[in-house]
C-alpha cells in the first residue's frame, strides 16, 4: 500500500521565545513523508528543492526510508523558504520573509514507480498543482487526503473548489473552515464543505484538539496538554502524516480506523512542537509513540 | 449524601444574535441547583434575594425538589441584577448592567437543617462570603468544590489564596488559570494552582471542553460540538452542577468517578447553551440526558 507525499520540502528559519534557527529543513511534505515512515515503509516523494538544499537531509530523509526519486533538485535555482516569528502565547505568528524560489513553478512530475499509488497526502501547494498530481496518475487512489489553507481560500478560490471535487478527505483549521463554508458553528461548516466533494473532513484546532467528520458521524481527539510548547511549526503537517501513514499502515479507511489515525495524528503532532522544526521527528521509537498513544486513551478515557 | 448549593439567585438580561429576554431567573446558584436536581433529590440552597424575585421563580425550584429553607429573601430590596450582551462569535460578551443589590451584604446563613452536608458547591461570590461558609458548617464536607473568577483575582486575592486553603475541587477557565498560576501552560498553571490547596483543578475551556487534573493525572472532555449555540450564560455553572450532583448522587470522589462526573456536566452544559438562561435546565427527561452523555462517549471512544 504505497503512499504519495505531494507538497513543500523548504527552508524555515523560526523564532520562538525560545529561540531561534537559522534556515532548517521544512516544508509540508518534510514533516508529512517523516512522520509517515513511522508507520509505514514505502513513502514516496513528489517535491522540489534547488541547489542550496542539503545533501544530507536528503540523506536523512532516504535513511528514513522515504523514496526521492520524485524530488526534483534545480541546481541553479533556490529552495522555497519561509522565515517566521511565533509571539509569546505561540497561538500567533508573524511571517518574516516567503521566498518561493523553485516552488513558483513546481510542475510535480510523478516518476513511473510511483504510478498505482494506494494513499495520497496532497500537503498544502497551490489547488491547481495539487489537480495536476490527481490528473496526472493513471489509477484513482484509494484515498486522497489534501490539506489547504486560507491564503488559496483568498487568491484562488475556483481552483481550490475544483480540486476539492476530486477528493476524499479535506484536512483544515477552524478558521479555515469557518472561511471556505461562511458558517461559524463547526457542525454547520462541515456539513457544508461536504458538500463540495470531501466525503470525510478533519478540523484541525490546533491546542484544542481536532474533529473529524464522516458518515454521519463526529469524533473529537484533544491536543495532549503539554507543559512547553517549544515551536509550533509543521504540527498540522505532521498530523497530517501520522493519519495517512497510519491509514496505509493498516490500509482500512472506514470511519473506525480513522478515528484511531487522527490520534496517531495527534500523538505525532505533540512530538513535533517539542523541538523545532522537524528535530523532534527524526529519532523516535516505536515504544516512545507506543507510550505517547496511551496517554491519549487516558487523557479521553472515562 | 446531601449537596449544599451556594452562590447567587439573580436575575438576568441576556442578548445574543438570536434575541433578547426580560428580566429571567439567573446567577450561578440557580442553575448549579437546577442541574444537580437531575443527579440528586437533596439539594440544599443557600443564597439570597429580594422582594421582587417571582414566587414562581421559587416554586419551580421546589418542583425539582430542591430545598429553599436556605433561601433568604428581603422583601425591601431588589434581586442581584446582571444584564449582558454577547458579540457575534458567542465567545465574548460585554456586561451593560451589574447591579449587587441584595447581594453586596450577602450574609450565608445556613439553616440547621442543612448541617452535616456531605458535598459543597462554592458557587462564584466573594472568596471571604466562600469562607464564611466553610467556617459556619460544624462538620467539614467530605467533598468541597468552588468556583471563582477573575474579578476576584484582581480585587480580592488575599481573601481568594486564603479560601483556596480549603476546599478540594477548583473551577476555573483558562485564562483565569493563567492569571492566577502566572504559567501560560495550563499543565504547568494547574501543578502550581494544586499548591495553593485545591488536590483537585478544573479548568474550563469553554467551546473547547475541559480539563481534570489531580492524582498526578489529567483528564479531558470535550464540548460537544453543537449545530448552533444560542446563549451561553450559565453553562459553567451547569456543568458545575452537573459535576457535583453527579458526585453527590453517586458519592465516590475517585479520580476515576470524577471523570465520569466531569462528562455529566459537560452534557448538562450542551443542554444550557441550546435556550436562554435556564430554560434548557427546567423538563429535562432521563432519557434525554443519557443520550447527551453516550454522544460524549461516541464522540471521544476510539
Amino acid at each position: 500500500m504505497s503512499l504519495l507525499v505531494v507538497g513543500s520540502v523548504a527552508f524555515d528559519a523560526i523564532e520562538t521565545p525560545f529561540g531561534k534557527t537559522d534556515k532548517i529543513i521544512g516544508g509540508a511534505a518534510s514533516f508529512i513523508a517523516l512522520t509517515a515512515s513511522y508507520f509505514h515503509k514505502k513513502v514516496n516523494l513528489v517535491a522540489v528543492v534547488g541547489g542550496d538544499f542539503p545533501k544530507a537531509d536528503i540523506r536523512m530523509l532516504e535513511q528514513h526510508k522515504i523514496d526521492v526519486e520524485g524530488l526534483q533538485i534545480k541546481e541553479n535555482e533556490k529552495t522555497f523558504f519561509w522565515s517566521g516569528k511565533y509571539h509569546d502565547n505561540m497561538n500567533s505568528r508573524d511571517t518574516l520573509i516567503t521566498e518561493l524560489n523553485v516552488l513558483g513553478t513546481f510542475d510535480p512530475i510523478i516518476p513511473d514507480s510511483y504510478q498505482n499509488c494506494d494513499y495520497l497526502m496532497l500537503g498544502n501547494l497551490a489547488p491547481n498543482v495539487q489537480s495536476m498530481v490527481l490528473h496526472r496518475l493513471k489509477k484513482r487512489p484509494k484515498l486522497v487526503v489534501m490539506d489547504t489553507m486560507n491564503f488559496w481560500m483568498n487568491i484562488a478560490l475556483d481552483d481550490l473548489m475544483e480540486t476539492l471535487k476530486n477528493i476524499d478527505v479535506l484536512s483544515i483549521n477552524d478558521e479555515e473552515a469557518r472561511q471556505l463554508s461562511g458558517e461559524y458553528s463547526l457542525v454547520k461548516a462541515a456539513r457544508k464543505i461536504m458538500t463540495f466533494g470531501p466525503k470525510f473532513l478533519i478540523i484541525k484546532k490546533g491546542e484544542h484538539g481536532a474533529l473529524l467528520f464522516g458518515e454521519d458521524k463526529m469524533f473529537f481527539a484533544p491536543a495532549l496538554p503539554l507543559e512547553s510548547v517549544f515551536d509550533p511549526t509543521g504540527a498540522g503537517d505532521t498530523f497530517a502524516g501520522g493519519f495517512t501513514g497510519y491509514l496505509a499502515k493498516t490500509d482500512d479507511i472506514s470511519f473506525e480506523n480513522m478515528k484511531k489515525a487522527i490520534i496517531h495524528g495527534s500523538a505525532m503532532a505533540s512530538f513535533c512542537v517539542e523541538k523545532f522544526g522537524t528535530e523532534a521527528l527524526i529519532n523516535l521509537s516505536d515504544a516512545q509513540i507506543e507510550e505517547r498513544i496511551s496517554k491519549f486513551s487516558e487523557l479521553v478515557q472515562f
